[in-house]
């Protein structure tokens, strides 16, 4: 099969390589129907991290099961998968706290060993525990499905997962302090699933503030620091939010979003930093904040939101905005990297 | 009047001082019953901190109404009083949210300025918003309240808060660092007001633990450091505790709340650090913990737990270990910063 792969900062091939074939009687074979590239696969292409050489790539797709292990019963062959990020079991006690990410067995796919996403086959490892099937099967799911699908597999759930880290509800009034496209979740996740009432983003880059507000956000902040805290906190009686939801990961976001929150607020933060920040307590012991943070358990949120999708949602696709095929890929990284896409989705 | 005067680390002493007089409408004169000393205050003593020379001291108190300004109208002269350490108009945002502590008119007893606690009168600020009174007045309350009475003007209250924080509910297991008087309350509220199922003390005082398991410690664990998160690991099929309560506020106690919290679990910080701690967000994000800190809104809970003591609840009264007249106020101060005693009641 073909399959991006990692070869060096700046540089991303597709090559052939070995088509997966099922190593346990819990994995399953799924043909990827559509792909994208991650802000997170961006820190090795930039060189911020370190990724060895010859790895794949990408932890995001949605695809047809193709074959599967004698154990797995969850899904069959010809389902219509939407696989979360990682795989899990569904069953070590993480997980029946609905914190997949933090299973005993599990891990992300593009990891080293592992097939990655932004390929024409993944072997998917605790099949039952990790992929939702679309209900009706392949032939249910027409392409104009695929984005919105697809965005459920990282970035839609993870946006929602900080707004419930940050404790939002009907009515609330949060604050989403980044724009990329876990930000843009958030306040789509904030407003439609959560019910927020006013959703506030911080953006500063005019297309992305557009599609912020068409998908559900009611003001937007286009300043930054300081300045972008003082604007939050005018719009809110000098007393700034209840919820901030962290969508960036930096030292100076996470100081945004402590200026922001108000007194007894709650931060819930879904920026991975690639860094290791030191976070000040004593600013947060001075407001009362609550300060929640996870790697977003995709799965506990893939039922509900695949049901939302077939159901006729399409707004979480819309943070993309460039679509390329698989052996284009490189150009895919190139324009996340230079910002001129905020999600690329690949066709295998 | 007589008050304690902080003169340089190592030195409190007792001198006349003027008597205080209502300066705003909204005050009231309270005659001091009992007052007590606070790990906080040891900070100054032990050279920690500075605190200027001839500063009052304390900020723990009950007492009798004297006078009261033209506006008060929720005490009356000869009420039985319980002042919680920082005054509050209760009429602010951050009040009407619960949080005492944050009101915009708030102000701490014993701050340069302000009548300390420790003496035998003080003028108390917006005395509505702050003075809880004792049903039936001061003849309903005989001297074996006076403990349990004193120990809501901060501790028990503050513990309790610790675990409020913490997500403590009925039939939770919870992990309490530290065995201060504040972590010992913490055990007491988390069993008593919460109904905590199990109460991990984490105490290598045996005289202290002791009086942890009087309060409700259903475990304790005298190990400390990564060897006392091994022990709490061991008490929970590895998995740790979902609620832990920091009740000490240094790196290390830190690290041990972080490494015996269970993966989605929450951390209430009542610790309040003399430094400014850093905590890194990496091992919280890979645990999916919640982290909530803050000075204890002791106001918020003085009703209930008021009306919990004069229904004959003693039990916060057993922090006190030491009684001394405020003519022997240094002795107290030598014998906690000493560790002779968890908490000094002092009778004016």
């Amino acid at each position: 099969m073909r399959a991006a792969i990692y070869q060096e900062a700046g540089r991303v091939e597709v090559h052939e390589v070995p088509d997966p074939r099922i190593l346990e009687p819990t994995d399953a074979i799924v043909r990827v129907v559509r792909a994208c590239i991650c802000g997170s696969d961006l820190w090795a292409y930039r060189g911020v991290i370190q990724r060895p050489a010859g790895s794949r790539l990408g932890h995001e797709f949605i695809g047809v099961v193709e074959e599967r292990g004698a154990e797995v019963r969850g899904v069959g062959v010809g389902d219509f998968v939407v696989a979360p990020f990682q795989w899990s079991d569904g069953s070590c006690p993480a997980c029946r706290d609905g914190i997949h990410t933090a299973c005993v067995h599990g891990g992300t796919f593009g990891a080293a060993g592992t097939d990655g996403g932004q390929g024409e086959l993944v072997r998917v490892p605790q099949a039952d525990g990790t992929l939702v099937a679309v209900p009706g099967g392949a032939a249910a799911v027409g392409p104009e499905l695929y984005p919105a699908l697809l965005a459920l597999s990282d970035v839609a759930a993870t946006g929602l997962h900080g707004a419930v880290l940050a404790g939002v509800r009907e009515g609330s009034t949060v604050a989403v302090v980044g724009d990329g496209a876990v930000g843009l979740s958030a306040v789509l996740g904030a407003h439609t699933v959560l019910g927020a009432e006013r959703v506030i983003l911080v953006s500063s880059h005019e297309d992305r503030a557009a599609l912020g507000r068409a998908l559900g956000a009611t003001d937007v902040v286009s300043a930054r620091g300081e300045e972008g805290v003082e604007a939050v906190l005018a719009m809110t009686e000098g007393l700034g939010v209840r919820h901030v939801v962290e969508a960036v990961g930096t030292p100076s976001s996470w100081a945004m979003c402590i200026g922001m929150a108000r007194v007894g607020g709650s931060v819930g933060a879904v920026g991975v930093p690639h860094t290791a920040p030191q976070l000040a307590l004593f600013p947060v012991l001075r407001k009362h904040l609550s300060i929640a943070l996870g790697i977003a358990p995709v799965r506990r949120y893939l039922p509900d939101l695949v049901a939302r999708v077939t159901a006729g949602w399409t707004a979480p696709g819309r943070v993309f905005d460039l679509e390329l095929p698989l052996e284009e890929v490189a150009d895919g990284y190139r324009a996340m990297a230079e910002r001129r896409s905020i999600k690329t989705m690949l066709a295998a």
